[in-house]
């Protein structure tokens, strides 16, 4: 098995993002993440801020959104989701590469050799993060954990039709809360 | 995290038992799998064939029994429940282990130190396993898997109101088909 992309899914706090940054350094290949929404918004003519407000990390109504505009056509948020899709594949054409969150699985799943990953941990764990790393200041962390999860899931489910957080979809699931970054980032670059 | 007692959760056909047992082997400790139906079989006055028949394994029609005959009080495989998380509580406390499947992840939850794995892979590659590991010889091994799949989910749910194989219930999930026997091994014992 020669996995050349590592796709990490992740829920929010459980700290795959810096999961998958140090991957990517261990084994001296590219992390696209915020990366990824620069490039979108180069591709779609949006702004960068524009892009993440409309993909998996709104904060916005997009679920409103979606139901109420789809009738009337292609949304903004399906328009860059083609434009995302055609980004992600581009640059896992380019060559080895750590892809963080933007259903990456789901848009590769035919089109390149994939190490597929989900990084999980508890709603305490998460929240305790999200205060202790991101420096969030709301008085209830779980609360908004909770609520982003909600629409990652959403999001996820809308456009891939999987269930977000099904075991069955990665090769790998590891939670971070229990295990530590660290021994999480060990177990991954040892698949590669 | 000194994990004291390895619990593992598969798929049928995904070779769960056999990473079980290649854990314990590697680290030295008990890995209890078909000694349990033997410990539960004695402390019930049930042969091993009747409580292997009644568990998570059943062929028969479990669910038709619980279903008429809860309303009578305890069912045959209720009584097993509680003998069964009781034998798998003594063995916890014994000292170190492997145990495979029999809900221990969730019997254990509060009582020992746990490392909980789940193991999945593919219906085909499971399908593909069980002819040629187990020697099975039904005309359609993929429905047999999920047959199995389907009586475990229900009996896990009932049990544990807990979902069979969301990731966010176990500490790490391998797909045993991608990965392979031997990595799934080697995963789980650096992780002990």
């Amino acid at each position: 098995m020669s996995n050349r992309v590592i796709t990490i899914s992740r829920e929010f706090g459980s700290g795959g993002r810096t999961i998958g940054r140090k991957v990517a350094e261990k084994l001296g290949i590219p992390c696209y993440d915020a990366e990824l929404v620069q490039k979108i918004a180069e591709e779609s003519g949006y702004t960068a801020e524009y892009v993440e407000e409309e993909s998996e990390h709104t904060e916005g109504s997009w679920l409103s959104t979606v139901l109420s505009d789809r009738s009337m056509g292609l949304t903004n948020q399906d328009k860059l989701w083609t434009i995302q899709s055609k980004v992600i594949i581009e640059l896992a054409e380019k060559g080895p590469c750590v892809i963080v969150g933007r259903c990456a699985d789901y848009v590769l799943r035919d089109k390149a050799d994939c190490l597929n990953v989900f990084i999980h941990a508890s709603l305490e764990k998460r929240a305790e993060r999200i205060v202790k790393e991101y420096g969030e200041t709301d008085d209830t962390p779980e609360e908004r954990v909770k609520d982003k999860d909600k629409r990652r899931a959403a999001y996820h489910r809308f456009y891939t039709d999987m269930k977000w957080g099904d075991a069955k979809n990665y090769d790998i699931c590891l939670n971070s809360g229990e295990l530590g970054i660290d021994k999480c980032v060990e177990l991954i670059c040892s698949l590669y």
